[in-house]
């Protein structure tokens, strides 16, 4: 039986971050629901698993963790020996491959997040909530975003991945944001007419990980 | 003579938590001056550092990170057992200690500095840069962060620091930003009239690592 919960639905980005981490490992979990809609993540038991009422939480065995990315860097930690071993780096490459991959996936959680977290909400979630879009905020967030791809196609036309040769945290770390505005809203074009950001997209959403977190936001939509 | 160099100046609130983690860490460090008021920030030397162009940037002989708190994790990392040796947690708590100050730091960077940088920016650097305030802004965001500290306050209520009973890298990542907010602008009661948050803040802007971030600061105010 699973040790791992994860707790969220897998149309939440920050959820499906985690899952892609998850298979990328190899690490069988279970899935347990969390309805946002009535409201189940400001219960107080839910708040004891992740005290700013958000998704995902996470629970192996007796540790509970919170924060998608945190979550991410201890099952690289812990299940280093399980599926994908260079995901976080490994011990020949020691503190400094370490330190290569921290560097793009802090890029991805301080500038490619925000304007790229903006955009999937205005374009994609408000709609389905039948929220009004801000047309300001759209265009705000595209600039800001076009900007960080900018340098984001300078380095990937120098490497095959964020942190160098290898698939790592850092590019996972991009696909949920990415696959939306690639696939639910007009704006992907931002991603794929970028020489490199578009071979690097195509590369890394091409993962069979990947693959199997869109297959359960298919099956589970809510 | 020092392996270690942060390029930027002490003003910048992503540089402090660098310079902060440094003095916590006792490794000597040189400071080089980046003159942002001249472009030396996007110069293309400084952009082989730094490719998005902001500060710091950090070389340790052969290695250069970018990303404050990617660079704050690197010297946890490779100065395991100097100075402060459960900064980023130790051997004995294992990757548990770990992802439980992890998970704190990542509230940092997504929860408590999106807001608090916005009301840093807005009641201290736009004043000082000649820059009208947005008041909508800072209502918005002061909100946002009061939210943010009552799970604060809650959290310091069970538990002497953020990750448990030892100061960490989560709470230091902290102190750039709720310094500025307490000792230069008039927001300062978000954090000293919350009970558990106000004595947290005493105990951590204490610190002689943080003092002598400060003293930095006053000497080398550009």
């Amino acid at each position: 039986m699973a040790s791992v919960t994860v707790y969220g639905p897998p149309m939440s980005t920050a959820v499906c971050r985690v899952l892609a981490c998850l298979f990328e490992k190899e690490v069988d979990f279970k899935l347990a629901r969390v309805d946002m809609a009535k409201g189940e993540h400001k219960s107080p038991d839910y708040l004891k698993l992740q005290p700013f009422g958000q998704v995902p939480a996470f629970q192996d065995e007796l540790t509970t963790i919170f924060e998608s990315r945190a979550i991410c860097r201890y099952i690289c930690d812990k299940y280093a020996e399980r599926g994908n071993k260079t995901l976080m780096g490994n011990k020949e490459g020691g503190f400094v491959a370490r330190a290569a991959i921290e560097q793009w996936l802090e890029a991805e959680g301080q500038s490619f997040n925000p304007p790229s977290s903006a955009l999937v909400f205005q374009l994609a979630f408000a709609p389905l909530m039948g929220l009004k879009q801000d047309p300001a905020a759209v265009e705000q967030n595209e600039a800001k975003l076009a900007k960080v791809l900018d340098v984001y196609d300078k380095r990937l036309g120098e490497s095959r991945y964020l942190a160098g040769d290898e698939f790592s945290l850092a590019d996972l770390s991009h696909l949920p944001n990415s696959h939306i505005l690639v696939n639910k809203t007009e704006k992907g074009q931002l991603l794929t007419s970028r020489k490199n950001v578009g071979r690097w997209w195509e590369e890394v959403s091409a993962r069979p990980s990947w693959k199997k977190v869109v297959e359960m936001q298919r099956a589970l939509p809510a």
